[in-house]
């Protein structure tokens, strides 16, 4: 059984918002100050905010003070211990299709030997 | 901007908890009741049936009464909306990273033209 990754619990949870997986696509145009990832939401700033920690807690999203101004900026590479992830469970799948493959075939053989 | 999928909401929300990934792993291995699932958790089977729910409401997993017997199944075509979400943010990425290629290249063009 896979260990305990508490880091793809922060992943998994903060890509569960809506709000948060709209402003993610926006930086994944390129980077952008806060106001230009709250203005489309129609939220608050301190909710905007709040979203934006989640991210920057997942590593998803990193900001930067430039003046008076915090920009934020997409870093994807933090995605992929969720993508390992999921091909991960598809290959324990489809490792046990083969498996089965295997036995129906292994059983077809004997049956035709049988016979 | 991409439209609101509730969908996507209930999958990453499913996969942020290690006892559901716990749970999926071991599903990909093939189907197995909810007794067998439990035991690595060391939960109490309420909880078990809670987290299982969850699993079951994003599509995750089906389950199935077998006597007096409740046998759960992976559903791995359930992953594909994240897998391809993710693929999407990718993308959006890459290009932006080719756009900017493309300009540098076109700045050191008109520079050498210009020299």
């Amino acid at each position: 059984m896979a260990k305990h990754d508490p880091h793809l619990d922060l992943l998994f949870h903060a890509l569960s918002d809506p709000t948060r997986r709209q402003m993610l696509n926006r930086l994944a145009q390129g980077p952008a100050p806060v106001s230009e990832l709250a203005a489309p939401t129609g939220l608050r700033l301190p909710t905007v905010l709040r979203h934006l920690s989640v991210l920057e807690e997942a590593g998803l999203v990193t900001t930067q003070k430039d003046g008076r101004v915090r920009s934020c900026a997409f870093q994807p590479q933090a995605m992929a211990p969720m993508r390992d992830w999921l091909e991960e469970q598809r290959a324990i799948w489809e490792a046990r299709l083969d498996r089965l493959d295997d036995y129906v075939t292994k059983l077809m053989k004997e049956r035709n030997n049988g016979s």
